[in-house]
């Protein structure tokens, strides 16, 4: 299946499902949608945040395709949306073709699906993965940068893995900071105010084994976060794992 | 002071002492001399190591000076040496001028001076230079690759560091990969074989702080080891931390 055939088939309601392991090779991003109103915030917070909310595109008010993603009609691209209203979601629709006006704004977020391609490749075990489990999140204590209405603390994801893999790691995901980079710690969770690594704020619990330690990444649930705390009338975004998935190839994504 | 003055001071035996800190910017080599017939297995020994023995230049037999490093001879140009016989260090002369022969070969490691320097450059502290003290040193059960009569294991350098600044340093370091690259290893020691870390083998202890874990890279310590368990009939070294002073720019060893 090629992105363009799957992006058609959430259009036509044939794919309502996440799009993990889907199109081998190619981005999937995160996607925030707003009225053009709070886009230049929402723009600033993404600069200021860069690890959490690492920028791949953002569209013109009421562009709903972008030539460098690909994509055709972001209203109906991605299998599934949340719609946030005042802090709260309040619909999980397969497409936001009733909320979209002739003003909103998309970004498209980069996401740690195209980094984990990277990491395997360069045969470092992804724990998520091979549980067949959603990767583990947690709310930190790590104040985001504010930018208007936008604020809150970063969400990280966490993959354990030992001292050696986790050197490699870091050399891997830093060739791309563009989704989400190096991790930004590892080792103790109390030094980022996460209370017990036992239970993921999002996403499933992963073993950790002896010798491995946890090590966390800046996660693109962070502007979810921030949308909530944003309190604005009218937002959406995909929904968590129903993700765009884009013409880019994660290669392109590559700085060196 | 050049690195050609030092040099010259070192030959007319004005300058005997350590090189830590002298010629900001250039870079300072390991020193591995010893006749032809071991230059071959000592050679695939380096590249079989190549992050205890990063080789950054070769001579051909009896050359004493390589263009590359714009030194002038190689029996002169280090403040103090050392002189192994049959696996014993038996003299630590200011030159090595009585120990050469026609056929002996040069061999230039990478050192860690350049990699503190690009750390320093980076915001990430080096807590033997705050300390004002030589770097700790250890020996571990990694076992190197053996080339003929070279062999032994593997001696790490120890930087404590948070994890945050472990993470820095991995990127700052991964880009000089002549002058032992990333760390190798961080956290437990006793995972590389290291029982006690408030007792380096070599160097000087140093504080590692709360919310520090102890950072371990390859060091040019581990031919010295070799070269004593290979037990040949002779071969000399420049002394510790009295180092070949080279022409080339430290900024010249990064690979991107």
């Amino acid at each position: 299946m090629t992105p363009k055939d799957l992006r058609q088939q959430c259009r036509n309601g044939l794919w309502t499902a996440p799009t993990a392991g889907l199109c081998d090779g190619f981005v999937q991003c995160n996607i925030v949608a707003m009225p053009a109103a709070y886009a230049a915030d929402f723009a600033r917070f993404c600069q200021q945040n860069p690890k959490p909310c690492p920028l791949i595109a953002q569209s013109n008010p009421g562009q709903v395709a972008i030539p460098k993603l690909g994509n055709e009609d972001i209203r109906s691209d991605c299998p599934q949306y949340k719609v946030f209203s005042y802090g709260k979601i309040t619909a999980e629709p397969h497409n936001i073709i009733d909320y979209w006006q002739d003003d909103w704004v998309f970004f498209a977020l980069g996401c740690s699906f195209s980094f984990e391609e990277s990491l395997l490749a360069a045969g470092v075990p992804v724990r998520h993965i091979e549980e067949g489990a959603n990767v583990p999140m947690y709310n930190t204590t790590i104040r985001c940068e504010p930018a208007g209405p936008f604020q809150g603390d970063m969400v990280v994801s966490m993959r354990p893995m030992t001292p050696s893999q986790t050197i490699r790691a870091i050399q891997v995901c830093s060739r791309f900071p563009s989704v989400h980079g190096a991790p930004i710690h590892f080792g103790e969770p109390s030094a980022i105010g996460i209370r017990d690594i036992t239970r993921p704020d999002y996403g499933d619990a992963v073993e950790i084994r002896p010798g491995e330690l946890p090590v966390f990444w800046a996660c693109g649930v962070t502007p979810q976060r921030a949308l909530i705390e944003a309190q604005i009338p009218i937002a959406a975004t995909h929904a968590p794992g129903h993700m765009l998935v884009t013409d880019l190839l994660n290669a392109e994504l590559a700085i060196l």
